[in-house]
């Protein structure tokens, strides 16, 4: 039986090198019995599954849609909720809090990451399971660091993917946390229920390269580290938040979105935080919203996964990278139109 | 010489029908001599240029080409101003009394309208010239209704390339409007300098289907009819909307966005309206934005043709027509993942 985390874990080495050791030893996967193991909630095999999906190597690749197969009818179950937020905002310290709440409430929890600008050899978020220190070796939770890989769309498919897995599992709340910054947000946001952004109050936290649109897509606020000295400048911010939310027009899910306070630190305000959750649960699952959000969702992936592929194979056509960058300078200079341009260049094809 | 708008408006008869007119008359346009009538400032030449632009007839199409290229070198001289908000926000009334002071100031003015929802048949946006009764008729103005046609590309296409005439024959405001529906403000936005939104104090204005993401472009907020009873009330929305926009991050145009009120019926606050975008102009102008934002759009515009050409082309294949809505429904009861069905569909090209 292959045992790759085992060979990841007693090496300290990269994933790459890894597959090549896993490759080299010339282990079969049996599917059907791994599949089987994490339908019974075994995390090692949950673990394994995961990095399978992960894996570049084309003779894991087959396997990984055999897992997927196997786990899709047992999936759809849980309840996903995307984090976002800038680098020291605290993320981390929170889902440590909020994930050991929502177990003490009986749930199983795991925690995701969506981090294209960090591979796993160079300090991807959650890569320090150091920062999670109880709910990394709780029994009820399962951490994951972000894939590595070279772009967005192909390390939020493998998210996306891991998240069946984790459903298939049992865990009832899969947490998927990312970085304010790129474009990582709008993948994560695509692929969850809730959208969580935690904020610091004062710090000029708006200026900190937060990208734009990502309060648009918020359904609460959550003003971390209010505790101290910075309770009261947490609670103007506050109102602050409510105040200018309002002024947005209502959601497709009717939802209005919630401001709150909290010290995830103190394990203060994060029961407020799991019971606005709650509320949007229930508002959503009334009106309908929640179910049409998933299927949403489906369509997105879809027309995303193939509009990827149609973009890549025609600016990976050697004669289109050869000539774009001259069409592009005929434009800025006034010689032809970027209409004129593109015609040109579609008949590249 | 084809007097295209002389058929329609005598006739009071639809773009098509005006085009077969003239197409049964098979009289020839000879667009060297057009060319030089517009870059002479004749709007009766602008206006014509600008129908066969428009045209959908075959014949047309090479002569509009002869007339885009034959401008293109007198091009990219004018400042260019986005105007979007809600029905009954007072847009029309905004534009006359803004553009009568801009001409007062020595500018000449074009309008032009981005509105895909509404042909010209059917009561489109600037359809009627008589809400802009001074502007209309002024001899430095030029007022166009918005292009029919059948997709937000087309529309914007054209109304792209009817800049690109305008500025040829001199004008130096183009205001190109929108309404504060649909997907037309990204199309408006990614085609203009300076994206003002309009918006009135209270009456739920926040409610009224404004589309999400549009605060975010706006480089100023005006609250329009500031008068009588809702003078007081739209000094409160001007508060509440400068503090909203300070808890947005930088832009990269590193303007900060304004909010100012108005009474565009009493043509008070559109001097200052006036004066933020002189400030704007001056501000990315200094900083380098203004340039390297028309080139990012030419760049836009570059690759939204191209890839909604590769879209039209993919989706429009009967394979694909004939099987999307089963993938979508395998995908929505957990038959397969959206990454499966893209690959399969994919194969179908």
């Amino acid at each position: 039986m292959l045992n790759f985390d085992l060979v990841k874990e007693s090496k300290h080495i990269s994933t790459a090198a890894a597959e090549k050791i896993i490759a080299r030893r010339r282990l079969s996967v049996d599917s059907s019995e791994l599949i089987r193991q994490i339908l019974d909630g075994n995390t090692t095999a949950l673990s394994r599954g995961i990095t399978l999906i992960e894996s570049r190597a084309a003779n894991h690749n087959a396997i990984a849609q055999e897992l997927i197969e196997g786990c899709l009818p047992h999936a759809n179950t849980s309840l996903r909720i995307g984090i976002t937020g800038v680098p020291g905002v605290g993320k981390s310290t929170f889902i440590e809090t909020f994930g050991n709440l929502l177990i003490q409430k009986g749930k199983k929890v795991a925690v995701l990451a969506v981090d294209p600008s960090s591979g796993l050899s160079n300090g991807s978020i959650l890569g320090d399971k150091t920062r999670m220190q109880t709910l990394s070796v709780h029994p009820k939770a399962f951490i994951r660091p972000s894939a590595s890989g070279d772009s967005l769309g192909g390390v939020a498919r493998k998210t996306r993917e891991a998240i069946i897995l984790c459903e298939a599992a049992g865990f009832d709340i899969i947490i998927v946390e990312t970085v304010g910054v790129g474009q990582s947000e709008v993948a994560v946001h695509s692929m969850t229920d809730f959208f969580l952004l935690l904020k610091l109050a004062g710090a000029g936290d708006e200026l900190q390269g937060i990208k734009r649109g990502i309060i648009e897509m918020a359904d609460a606020i959550l003003i971390n580290k209010a505790d101290g000295e910075m309770e009261k400048a947490a609670a103007m911010a506050k109102n602050a938040f409510a105040k200018a939310l309002h002024l947005y027009p209502l959601k497709a899910s009717e939802w209005q979105p919630k401001v709150s306070t909290c010290s995830a630190l103190h394990s203060k305000g994060v029961e407020d935080a799991w019971k606005i959750i709650e509320n949007y649960l229930k508002t959503t699952q009334n009106n309908g919203f929640f179910e049409k959000n998933r299927r949403n969702q489906n369509s997105y992936w879809l027309r995303q996964s193939i509009e990827n592929a149609l973009k890549d194979d025609f600016y990976g056509k050697k004669e289109v990278k050869n000539s774009f960058s001259d069409y592009l300078k005929a434009i800025n200079s006034g010689k032809m139109t970027p209409f004129q341009a593109a015609a040109e260049l579609l008949k590249l094809r």
